[in-house]
């Protein structure tokens, strides 16, 4: 087995983690003798074991000699929830250790390459570095910019439609792209929809199609209308959050809402009454949020693209007209075309009937 | 080389006939002797050499005893414009003839092949079947509806604005997607544009960036109120053509275009002063016209549309957001779910930066 083909593995394994990590990175560990792998290791939950110790305790060795230690990530050389990883890959006598992606936490920032080199270990980095980044996209920005990773996603028409003028949008796309979202939903910390798509779609915003866990649910919802009756009040509603404004919170409603379970996070409001999204963005980071994806509708995608804060989009098209139907950013207001927000296409592929579009922002 | 390869050689070479031999279909011919290619021939040209008799005439020989002859469609057994193919195969001695799909039309129909196996020739049907079908769609269409084969293109963004609110389309999709759009115009016999495109975009309507012929260019102009000034009334006019309201067609505005050139459609209108699309393609097979691109803007691909007259859609997808800008079908009205128009997915790919999606009606 080569490096790259290694490196793979680690990262097949490392998103067994997926939705239990964060804020940590998704990572996974492969131990080759002889070109075979002997042992697999993956970090599993948030304060667990990191994947290198977890690959190293399966196997329940004490030397290492001759052996290539495979990790997606840099092993960490400090002392946080765990003791350094590079200190006990030098003291199992790993000879070599291949490694995808420097660690861009400043706490690491390849300092723990360096000290498995300082004791004579030949250490490999960079091997299919930009899988590795794309894995943990949501761990480098938030390290780097201290911000979640704002996924947009909605489901559309091939003319552009996210609903019929009517407001019908159940279902445009076909099952194989339900399944991808909840996938999707699975890996982030926290889904986020406006408050008319709550009304009407009533949403459980779970991952009930695939397995993983589920996301927070966070609607923005600036004067607390919401009816107590929807799904994701109704049950599990204490990982149901909802920003309004500041004045509201101190609302009968409010009060409400809290005796209900439900989570109330305040957050500024614009002089056209609208939540401030880097404010919502920082208010989530508090709660332990560092990845979102927001669902829609239209008015919550549009204040997004104002904000100029997305990472990433998740577009599923379905090979249909609708004609004048709704339209995803039908509220982002631009005259021109040196007005557009670009992005660059990552990925495309068939998702059953549908087209899968993951693109990332310029 | 197997049947398979032999196939797709067949519609490479037939694809050279592109835009020179409609109503006639795109063939490709090769004859191959031990498993080798020792002479390849296509239709180049209306009234021109069938591929198989190009291929034969190749090579110069008077018996292809123990060589296969593989081509894309059926030969023909009926005298049109050139001595029935199958006799002329049967008069040759060939020992094998693989054929990609039978002829769709009446006067060959199975008839090429039956005629081939009563001389006792091995003749193989079917092989790549579904790509030939796809080479020669706008043959089937024509000869089994006597209508053109509609497509529709339009390049839009990931949100489904084919312009901003202020009307700049230009450039919303990238160089390779123009180039695309180019090698397509080079393959039909006719591109439509609405009054509205003509003027605002001002276009040429030619294939100037890849090599091929000229389309006819159409442009629906129910009052003929187009200037005189524009680039397809300016130069090669002898190639454009109005589609207007027979009323228009008298009047002192008709007799000016058509002393600059241009050729008048008249075309019946409907209640609402629309021209009616069935008539408008009727009219367009009584000039030869058996395919089409329409190009837009949302007016003239919103009347298709609702004419339900759409073969396939071609369209590219720029991955960026431009919110409340034109939409490509905005024109046309729909209520709920089940009054879209539905496609299936035919072909998803790059298009440089952007994303090219065929689809074709259901």
């Amino acid at each position: 087995m080569n490096d790259e083909t290694a490196i793979l593995r680690t990262l097949e394994l490392a998103l067994r983690g997926s939705g239990f990590v964060s804020p940590n990175p998704r990572v996974g560990a492969v131990i080759l003798e002889y070109g075979e792998i002997i042992a697999e290791g993956w970090h599993k939950e948030f304060g667990g074991d990191h994947a290198e110790v977890a690959a190293i305790k399966s196997i329940g060795r004490e030397s290492f000699e001759g052996c290539t230690l495979v990790v997606n990530l840099e092993p960490c050389s400090h002392y946080g929830k765990t003791p350094p990883c590079a200190d006990l890959i030098i003291e199992k006598k790993f000879s070599r250790v291949v490694v995808g992606m420097v660690d861009p936490n400043p706490q690491v920032a390849g300092s723990g390459i360096e000290k498995l080199r300082a004791a004579g270990i030949n250490v490999e980095v960079g091997v299919l570095e930009s899988e590795c980044q794309w894995i943990n996209r949501f761990f480098i920005k938030h390290i780097k910019t201290a911000l979640p990773y704002v996924m947009l996603k909605y489901g559309q028409t091939l003319d552009g439609c996210i609903a019929t003028s009517r407001g019908e949008s159940k279902w445009i796309t076909g099952a194989e792209s339900r399944r991808r979202v909840h996938t999707l939903r699975s890996e982030v910390d926290a889904v986020i929809i406006g408050k008319s798509t709550a009304i009407t779609d009533n949403p459980q915003l779970d991952v009930r199609e695939v397995e993983g866990r589920n996301p927070k649910r966070i609607v923005f919802d600036t004067d607390l209308t919401l009816p107590l009756s929807l799904n994701i009040i109704k049950s599990e509603c204490g990982n149901t959050y909802i920003c309004c404004n500041p004045n509201a919170e101190k609302t009968r409603k409010a009060e409400n809402l809290r005796l209900a379970g439900v989570n109330l996070i305040p957050v500024e409001v614009n002089e056209k009454g609208m939540l401030n999204i880097p404010s919502a963005l920082y208010a989530m980071t508090d709660l332990g949020i560092y990845s979102l994806m927001v669902e829609g509708g239209a008015g919550i995608l549009s204040s997004f693209a104002k904000s100029q804060l997305i990472d990433e989009l998740q577009v599923f098209i379905a090979p249909k007209i609708l004609g004048d139907g709704k339209h995803s950013f039908e509220s982002y207001n631009t005259n021109y075309l040196k007005d557009a927000l670009n992005f660059k296409i990552r990925a495309v592929s068939k998702s059953g009937d549908d087209i899968h579009v993951i693109s990332t922002f310029y």
